[in-house]
Protein backbone atom coordinates (compact mmCIF):
# COMPACT_ATOMS: atom_id res chain seq x y z
CA UNK A 1 0.00 0.00 0.00
CA UNK A 2 1.33 3.54 -1.23
CA UNK A 3 0.81 5.85 1.30
CA UNK A 4 1.24 9.72 1.39
CA UNK A 5 3.67 11.61 -1.16
CA UNK A 6 6.77 11.97 1.39
CA UNK A 7 8.69 14.30 -0.86
CA UNK A 8 9.52 15.83 -4.67
CA UNK A 9 13.80 15.74 -4.97
CA UNK A 10 14.80 18.00 -7.25
CA UNK A 11 18.18 18.39 -8.28
CA UNK A 12 20.44 21.18 -8.48
CA UNK A 13 23.88 22.82 -8.95
CA UNK A 14 23.03 24.79 -6.00
CA UNK A 15 20.24 23.96 -3.35
CA UNK A 16 19.97 27.15 -1.20
CA UNK A 17 19.93 29.13 -3.89
CA UNK A 18 16.91 26.94 -5.66
CA UNK A 19 15.02 27.19 -2.83
CA UNK A 20 14.88 30.61 -2.59
CA UNK A 21 11.95 31.54 -4.41
CA UNK A 22 10.43 28.97 -1.50
CA UNK A 23 11.52 30.89 1.35
CA UNK A 24 10.49 34.23 -0.30
CA UNK A 25 6.89 32.78 -0.95
CA UNK A 26 6.58 32.34 2.77
CA UNK A 27 7.49 28.58 2.89
CA UNK A 28 9.91 26.91 5.70
CA UNK A 29 13.62 26.07 3.98
CA UNK A 30 16.11 24.29 6.14
CA UNK A 31 19.68 25.03 6.36
CA UNK A 32 21.78 23.20 3.45
CA UNK A 33 22.77 19.79 5.64
CA UNK A 34 25.72 17.48 4.08
CA UNK A 35 24.73 13.51 3.86
CA UNK A 36 27.98 12.32 3.10
CA UNK A 37 26.76 8.77 2.96
CA UNK A 38 24.23 9.69 0.35
CA UNK A 39 26.56 12.07 -1.71
CA UNK A 40 24.27 14.93 -1.68
CA UNK A 41 23.95 18.40 0.22
CA UNK A 42 19.78 18.76 1.19
CA UNK A 43 17.61 21.17 1.77
CA UNK A 44 14.30 20.93 2.40
CA UNK A 45 10.89 23.12 1.82
CA UNK A 46 8.03 22.38 3.90
CA UNK A 47 4.87 22.56 2.15
CA UNK A 48 1.28 22.62 4.14
CA UNK A 49 1.20 19.08 2.77
CA UNK A 50 4.19 17.56 1.96
CA UNK A 51 8.04 18.20 1.09
CA UNK A 52 10.44 19.50 -1.64
CA UNK A 53 13.80 17.79 -1.16
CA UNK A 54 16.67 20.09 -3.23
CA UNK A 55 19.26 18.07 -3.54
CA UNK A 56 23.10 19.25 -5.04
CA UNK A 57 25.79 17.42 -5.42
CA UNK A 58 28.30 15.78 -2.36
CA UNK A 59 32.06 14.88 -3.33
CA UNK A 60 33.24 13.36 -6.42
CA UNK A 61 30.82 10.26 -6.87
CA UNK A 62 27.62 11.90 -6.55
CA UNK A 63 25.20 9.87 -7.67
CA UNK A 64 23.22 12.85 -8.63
CA UNK A 65 26.40 14.13 -11.13
CA UNK A 66 25.17 12.04 -14.04
CA UNK A 67 21.87 13.44 -14.22
CA UNK A 68 22.81 17.15 -13.60
CA UNK A 69 25.30 16.36 -16.70
CA UNK A 70 21.82 15.72 -18.52
CA UNK A 71 19.84 18.28 -16.98
CA UNK A 72 21.80 21.21 -16.41
CA UNK A 73 19.11 23.44 -15.34
CA UNK A 74 18.50 20.81 -12.74
CA UNK A 75 15.05 18.98 -12.24
CA UNK A 76 12.86 16.45 -10.88
CA UNK A 77 15.11 13.56 -9.41
CA UNK A 78 12.34 11.28 -7.78
CA UNK A 79 9.25 11.07 -6.07
CA UNK A 80 8.62 9.13 -2.41
CA UNK A 81 5.88 7.47 -1.27
CA UNK A 82 5.99 6.14 2.41
CA UNK A 83 4.66 2.77 3.15
CA UNK A 84 3.81 1.21 6.31
CA UNK A 85 6.20 -2.32 6.04
CA UNK A 86 8.60 -1.67 2.83
CA UNK A 87 9.67 -5.36 2.89
CA UNK A 88 6.04 -6.22 2.36
CA UNK A 89 5.71 -3.29 -0.18
CA UNK A 90 8.78 -4.15 -2.24
CA UNK A 91 7.69 -7.65 -2.50
CA UNK A 92 4.43 -6.70 -3.49
CA UNK A 93 5.86 -4.41 -6.69
CA UNK A 94 8.53 -6.65 -7.46
CA UNK A 95 5.12 -9.73 -7.85
CA UNK A 96 3.37 -6.87 -9.55
CA UNK A 97 6.61 -6.78 -12.47
CA UNK A 98 8.10 -3.82 -10.87
CA UNK A 99 12.34 -3.77 -10.59
CA UNK A 100 13.70 -2.80 -7.63
CA UNK A 101 17.15 -1.08 -7.27
CA UNK A 102 20.52 -2.38 -6.11
CA UNK A 103 20.35 -5.76 -4.47
CA UNK A 104 16.91 -4.88 -2.57
CA UNK A 105 17.89 -4.59 0.95
CA UNK A 106 16.67 -1.02 2.19
CA UNK A 107 18.92 1.13 3.48
CA UNK A 108 18.87 4.25 5.29
CA UNK A 109 17.75 7.55 3.43
CA UNK A 110 17.91 10.94 4.23
CA UNK A 111 15.27 11.11 6.76
CA UNK A 112 17.04 8.25 9.04
CA UNK A 113 14.25 5.61 7.49
CA UNK A 114 14.51 2.34 5.69
CA UNK A 115 14.08 3.29 1.61
CA UNK A 116 14.17 1.52 -1.37
CA UNK A 117 14.39 2.62 -5.09
CA UNK A 118 12.38 1.38 -8.00
CA UNK A 119 13.25 1.69 -11.70
CA UNK A 120 11.22 4.66 -13.62
CA UNK A 121 11.19 2.48 -16.48
CA UNK A 122 8.69 0.68 -14.24
CA UNK A 123 7.04 4.29 -13.30
CA UNK A 124 6.14 5.89 -16.09
CA UNK A 125 9.68 7.67 -16.45
CA UNK A 126 9.78 8.60 -12.86
CA UNK A 127 12.38 7.34 -10.19
CA UNK A 128 9.87 6.18 -7.40
CA UNK A 129 11.88 5.74 -3.93
CA UNK A 130 9.47 4.36 -1.00
CA UNK A 131 10.01 5.06 2.69
CA UNK A 132 9.04 3.27 5.45
CA UNK A 133 7.33 5.84 7.04
CA UNK B 1 2.37 32.55 -1.09
CA UNK B 2 2.47 29.23 -2.52
CA UNK B 3 0.31 26.61 -0.39
CA UNK B 4 -0.20 23.01 -0.91
CA UNK B 5 1.05 20.70 -3.75
CA UNK B 6 -2.06 19.98 -5.17
CA UNK B 7 -0.57 17.63 -7.97
CA UNK B 8 2.27 16.04 -9.13
CA UNK B 9 1.57 15.44 -13.41
CA UNK B 10 3.09 12.92 -15.26
CA UNK B 11 2.76 12.75 -18.85
CA UNK B 12 2.44 9.27 -20.31
CA UNK B 13 1.40 7.57 -23.38
CA UNK B 14 -1.20 5.60 -21.99
CA UNK B 15 -2.68 7.50 -18.28
CA UNK B 16 -4.80 4.44 -17.42
CA UNK B 17 -1.99 2.01 -17.89
CA UNK B 18 0.09 4.45 -16.13
CA UNK B 19 -2.30 4.15 -13.16
CA UNK B 20 -2.62 0.94 -12.70
CA UNK B 21 0.03 0.27 -10.41
CA UNK B 22 -1.28 2.70 -7.99
CA UNK B 23 -4.77 0.71 -8.42
CA UNK B 24 -3.35 -2.25 -7.48
CA UNK B 25 -1.43 -0.36 -4.32
CA UNK B 26 -5.05 0.51 -3.26
CA UNK B 27 -5.21 3.86 -4.42
CA UNK B 28 -8.40 5.78 -5.79
CA UNK B 29 -7.73 5.92 -9.28
CA UNK B 30 -10.40 8.04 -11.58
CA UNK B 31 -11.37 6.80 -14.98
CA UNK B 32 -9.75 8.71 -17.77
CA UNK B 33 -11.41 12.11 -18.64
CA UNK B 34 -11.05 14.07 -21.90
CA UNK B 35 -10.34 17.19 -22.08
CA UNK B 36 -9.99 18.93 -25.23
CA UNK B 37 -9.58 22.36 -24.35
CA UNK B 38 -6.12 21.25 -23.04
CA UNK B 39 -5.16 18.31 -25.62
CA UNK B 40 -4.68 16.26 -22.90
CA UNK B 41 -6.98 12.67 -21.34
CA UNK B 42 -6.34 12.87 -17.15
CA UNK B 43 -6.92 9.81 -14.95
CA UNK B 44 -6.02 11.28 -11.24
CA UNK B 45 -4.55 9.27 -8.54
CA UNK B 46 -5.75 9.86 -5.01
CA UNK B 47 -2.81 9.77 -2.61
CA UNK B 48 -3.85 10.50 1.01
CA UNK B 49 -2.18 13.87 1.02
CA UNK B 50 -2.32 14.59 -2.85
CA UNK B 51 -2.58 13.86 -6.11
CA UNK B 52 -0.66 12.07 -9.32
CA UNK B 53 -2.22 13.43 -12.36
CA UNK B 54 -1.33 11.66 -15.58
CA UNK B 55 -2.05 12.59 -18.34
CA UNK B 56 -1.47 11.39 -22.22
CA UNK B 57 -1.92 13.24 -25.59
CA UNK B 58 -5.36 13.85 -27.24
CA UNK B 59 -5.92 15.40 -30.64
CA UNK B 60 -2.76 16.02 -32.87
CA UNK B 61 -1.70 19.14 -31.53
CA UNK B 62 -1.64 18.17 -27.49
CA UNK B 63 0.75 20.30 -25.97
CA UNK B 64 2.46 17.48 -24.07
CA UNK B 65 3.66 14.92 -27.82
CA UNK B 66 6.85 16.96 -27.65
CA UNK B 67 7.16 15.80 -24.46
CA UNK B 68 7.03 12.43 -24.65
CA UNK B 69 8.83 12.33 -28.23
CA UNK B 70 11.63 13.64 -25.87
CA UNK B 71 10.84 10.94 -23.17
CA UNK B 72 9.32 7.60 -24.60
CA UNK B 73 8.90 6.16 -20.77
CA UNK B 74 6.86 9.00 -19.92
CA UNK B 75 7.84 11.50 -17.26
CA UNK B 76 7.40 14.15 -14.51
CA UNK B 77 5.74 17.27 -16.92
CA UNK B 78 5.03 19.55 -13.74
CA UNK B 79 3.73 20.27 -10.54
CA UNK B 80 1.11 22.41 -9.20
CA UNK B 81 1.03 24.78 -6.09
CA UNK B 82 -2.31 26.13 -4.66
CA UNK B 83 -2.34 29.91 -3.84
CA UNK B 84 -5.20 32.29 -2.80
CA UNK B 85 -4.78 34.99 -5.29
CA UNK B 86 -3.30 33.79 -8.41
CA UNK B 87 -2.99 37.27 -9.67
CA UNK B 88 -1.31 38.52 -6.55
CA UNK B 89 1.38 35.02 -6.87
CA UNK B 90 1.73 35.75 -10.18
CA UNK B 91 2.76 39.41 -9.99
CA UNK B 92 4.50 38.80 -7.00
CA UNK B 93 6.56 35.72 -8.64
CA UNK B 94 7.11 37.81 -11.76
CA UNK B 95 8.74 40.44 -9.45
CA UNK B 96 11.08 37.91 -8.13
CA UNK B 97 12.48 37.45 -11.46
CA UNK B 98 10.31 34.23 -12.80
CA UNK B 99 8.66 34.47 -16.25
CA UNK B 100 5.17 33.76 -16.66
CA UNK B 101 4.20 31.40 -20.06
CA UNK B 102 1.88 32.62 -22.15
CA UNK B 103 0.55 36.40 -21.93
CA UNK B 104 0.07 36.13 -18.42
CA UNK B 105 -3.42 35.67 -18.61
CA UNK B 106 -5.42 32.74 -16.20
CA UNK B 107 -7.04 30.26 -17.90
CA UNK B 108 -8.98 27.62 -16.70
CA UNK B 109 -7.21 24.47 -16.28
CA UNK B 110 -8.17 20.89 -15.73
CA UNK B 111 -9.49 21.25 -12.29
CA UNK B 112 -12.20 24.10 -13.25
CA UNK B 113 -9.95 26.80 -11.75
CA UNK B 114 -7.97 29.89 -13.00
CA UNK B 115 -4.09 28.45 -13.29
CA UNK B 116 -0.81 29.59 -14.64
CA UNK B 117 2.15 28.08 -15.65
CA UNK B 118 6.18 29.15 -14.50
CA UNK B 119 8.84 29.06 -16.93
CA UNK B 120 11.05 25.83 -15.80
CA UNK B 121 14.04 27.71 -16.36
CA UNK B 122 13.30 29.28 -13.40
CA UNK B 123 12.60 26.84 -10.84
CA UNK B 124 15.25 24.29 -11.50
CA UNK B 125 14.26 22.96 -14.57
CA UNK B 126 10.53 22.25 -13.09
CA UNK B 127 7.53 24.04 -15.12
CA UNK B 128 5.35 24.89 -12.51
CA UNK B 129 2.03 25.47 -12.50
CA UNK B 130 -0.20 27.65 -9.89
CA UNK B 131 -3.95 27.24 -9.05
CA UNK B 132 -6.16 29.28 -7.43
CA UNK B 133 -7.29 26.88 -4.59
Amino acid sequence: MLGRLNHVAIAVRDAKAAAAVYSAAGAEVSVPTAQPEHGVTTVFVALPNTKLEFIEPLGEASPISKFLEHHPDGGIHHICFEVDDIIAERDRLIADGRRVLGDGTPRIGAHGKPVLFFHPKDFSGTLIEIEEA
